[in-house]
């Protein structure tokens, strides 16, 4: 094993640490020292080098897997303690550990040493290098798998514990929540229970409509201002379309939304479009009560903010243009640094790994998506899977399993899972693809009304609503009695 | 894909089936019209097209898994009768659709669909057809593992269910209990539970001591008739060791066994002295109330027959020779149709397939074994872990995990597991390393004291021990519990 160890501190704003103080109302525990608040976020960077497949004997390569690590939370005086481990999602680690504020804030309640394990083919841990995603090497991505990475997790965790017997708790949100519940489904001897925040884990064939993400971004739109905001944009779809079939309605365009690149083509008018939706699900999904900049940078409930813009009904062409340019700018350049706006790279600026997270949808993560605009402010849009096949068969030569996934892990069936919270925030348009009812007395089910995506795991803050806070200390009194459980059995 | 069906009767003694009916003593149940005894150990056989590689997205090719289906026993009214599905395991899955009579009874009790699917890599599941075993193509042997193995019969319970919701048993007994086992563990929303019979899951580094198998076996055989037989055997090691010095006495040995060759050398004294160690191992194992014919024809009590040849101590070494030598025709010539002896292929005759346990030793099942002669019946031999590696890689170019199991089974944390029947005879040699306490309240352990190898798992028979007709009827109840629970459920 090569193990490069590098210390860095990472700076982050803990402006809203006292929050996590009144976590404690009604759990009956205690507030503990939290050794120093300047400890939160500091970790080594270190790798584990683990087989590139797991699961056969024939290819033996390996890899060095990326992790960080923090044990200054832990009591010396305890040789077991707990870890809190962060399943890492589609993503450079780094970007998790700094997103997911509240494994810290756990971690130094509980004494507990942080691990945040990055996801292989994200950040720096990938299985071949710099060749990785070399195209004429499509076999790089065969494991590019969900079951190779919960191996990768299992690794690490055996690797970390040695000969200790310490309760290990996984953490993930969104994609990073799915995983985190299957670890505990599939690995419940090495993790004690698992925090999945809005993991939907049923987003997947068969199991959940198709259109439950728009139509709960559309909910989310038509009541942050007024309904206006969501009838203004169903109603800009057809407006862009009709200018896209001049040159001076191109340019109207272009000069309404400082584009980089005009729109020349039709390929051009569909990416901008696809664009938008992508803004508009961001937004929903970013919608936090503060300012922050996961998705991008973005003001205190953003969404409200796009809805101001558009409060009015604009019958009028050239006002319903001008209002849904100022009404994106909310996300697109709300630190007024922006000079042109590239809607053909709807992630710049964003540490979400696109690329990687498009090849997962062409193995595994077939999520099936549509929309209709009768019922949503967004284009009709059938699912079409087999458009989706032969996307993925030219891009990547790779065919997708639909229903890989439901196989190993059970789909509705959850009946004999245990210790999972599945928190999921109504705001956020992945609560559709949720576990919003507990199928047993072992499964948590934590609604948070005025969440967006996985704001239980943010860091506290003091404009936190209360709905969040209480998910929070819900959270905590089930962590805290696994801990407890655990430290019973094994004494 | 591909499915070829033939039906097949195979024509088996029921002799012992009036047993059945004594399953329902104190049980509760009623004992149903069992459908004619006619109709049991019939099957079609049949084929499912499974991936080679269930885990990555480079292989693409496939196979045809073998299976054994019965569905006469269902009701034509139920439109979602309950499977009774065997995990199959070392060997060609007819050979243990014969000797586990136990599953044909149950499934006609219940009414359910008995499917037995056979091991990836036996009989005539081969991944690669007549290559797979091919010595110039190492690369076959990659994929020759438990989870690829457990994908296999996840498949298949997906193909066989299909649309309709049917509450399947797992049904396994030695590997295949593990397998069983293993199933429900990881695939609980497949599988409503599973019976292990002599499972011994926890026969792996580190969990269990490498000296109870042999001693076991020597306990077996100093209680089946008297505590002479295990002295003779002790002492008849160092004899032959002695007699193979001298060309006369090596050719007293061949006289004595009837060999087919004649010890030349200290190889084939070794593989001798192997030999007889692994015929003392199987008739320890298949040690049953009555004649049966599981790993060689035997009679009934073999061990006792055995000992009762040995029942006189024998200071004399020609006496010890040939006591030992007629012992040892209980269980190598009980049909008296054998001509000569030969030693140098213990698995004559049997239908267990050895040539494929043995790769499986070299990969995951990585079983320590050791013996102390101060203690057992048997030479003194430590585990020699590194030679175990150093064949591995010699012979199939395997280099053994043997930490793969427990990472991914829960070694002895099985807290989160549920709906598992763990049942071990305390006659067979591998009960030491099974699961003789239960970890949790959902997990059942049935002792069965008079018990050889997976007896439970075998027909009916008018001399099985009381313990076996116990351990049968509670079987029966806790697997009629899960059904009923699953239908309420889905009702």
């Amino acid at each position: 094993m090569f193990a490069k160890v590098i210390s860095i501190f990472v700076l982050f704003a803990l402006s809203g640490f006292s929050a996590l103080l009144s976590w404690n109302k009604g759990t009956g525990a205690e507030a503990h020292d939290l050794n120093g608040l300047e400890r939160h976020f500091q970790y080594e960077i270190k790798q584990l080098s683990v087989p590139v497949d797991h699961f056969s004997f024939s290819n033996n390569s390996t890899f060095n897997l990326r992790y960080l690590y923090n044990d200054t939370f832990a009591e010396k005086s305890n040789p077991q303690p707990p870890i809190f481990f962060y399943t890492g999602n589609e993503g450079d680690i780094e970007w998790f550990a700094q997103n997911s504020g509240m494994v810290w804030e756990q971690a130094a309640r509980f004494k507990a040493v942080v691990v945040f394990a990055e996801h292989r083919y994200y950040g720096k841990s990938m299985p071949f290098g710099s060749n990785t995603f070399n195209c004429t090497k499509p076999e790089h991505l065969a494991y590019f798998t969900v079951e190779q990475t919960l191996e990768d997790f299992a690794m690490l965790i055996t690797f970390l514990r040695g000969d200790r017997q310490m309760p290990v708790v996984a953490f993930g949100g969104s994609y990073g929540g799915m995983l985190a519940a299957w670890f505990r489904m599939k690995y419940p001897h090495m993790v004690i229970g698992a925090l999945a925040a809005s993991a939907p884990i049923w987003q997947f064939t068969d199991l959940t409509p198709c259109d439950i993400f728009n139509k709960i971004t559309t909910s989310v739109f038509q009541t942050a201002y007024n309904a206006n905001c969501t009838t203004n944009i169903g109603r800009s779809w057809k407006l862009f379309e009709k200018l896209a079939g001049s040159d001076a309605g191109k340019k109207q365009i272009a000069d309404a939304f400082h584009l980089c690149d005009p729109i020349k083509s039709s390929d051009d008018l569909t990416k901008f479009l696809d664009y938008l939706e992508e803004v508009y699900y961001n937004l929903a999904m970013a919608n936090y009560p503060y300012n922050s900049s996961f998705l991008a940078p973005m003001p205190a409930y953003p969404v409200r903010q796009v809805c101001f813009y558009l409060k009015d009904l604009h019958e009028n062409d050239a006002d319903l243009l001008n209002a849904i340019s100022s009404a994106l700018a909310v996300y697109t350049n709300y630190t007024a640094s922006v000079k042109c706006l590239d809607y053909k790279d709807v992630n710049k600026g964003s540490s979400a790994d696109s690329f990687g997270w498009n090849i997962q949808v062409c193995n595994q993560m077939v999520m099936p998506f549509c929309a209709n605009s009768s019922d949503t402010m967004f284009r009709t849009k059938p699912w079409n899977f087999k458009e989706t096949v032969d996307n993925c068969i030219k891009n990547y030569g790779l065919t997708p399993r639909p229903y890989d996934i439901i196989m190993r892990y059970g789909g509705k069936n959850l009946n004999a899972a245990s210790n999972i919270i599945f928190s999921n925030g109504l705001l956020d348009p992945w609560s559709g693809g949720g576990v919003l009812q507990a199928p047993n007395d072992l499964i948590q089910v934590i609604i948070i009304p005025e969440g967006a995506h996985h704001l239980d795991l943010r860091e506290s803050n003091p404009a936190d609503p209360p709905s969040v806070l209480d998910a929070r200390a819900k959270e905590a009194i089930i962590i805290a009695r696994w801990i407890e459980q655990f430290y019973l059995n094994i004494h």
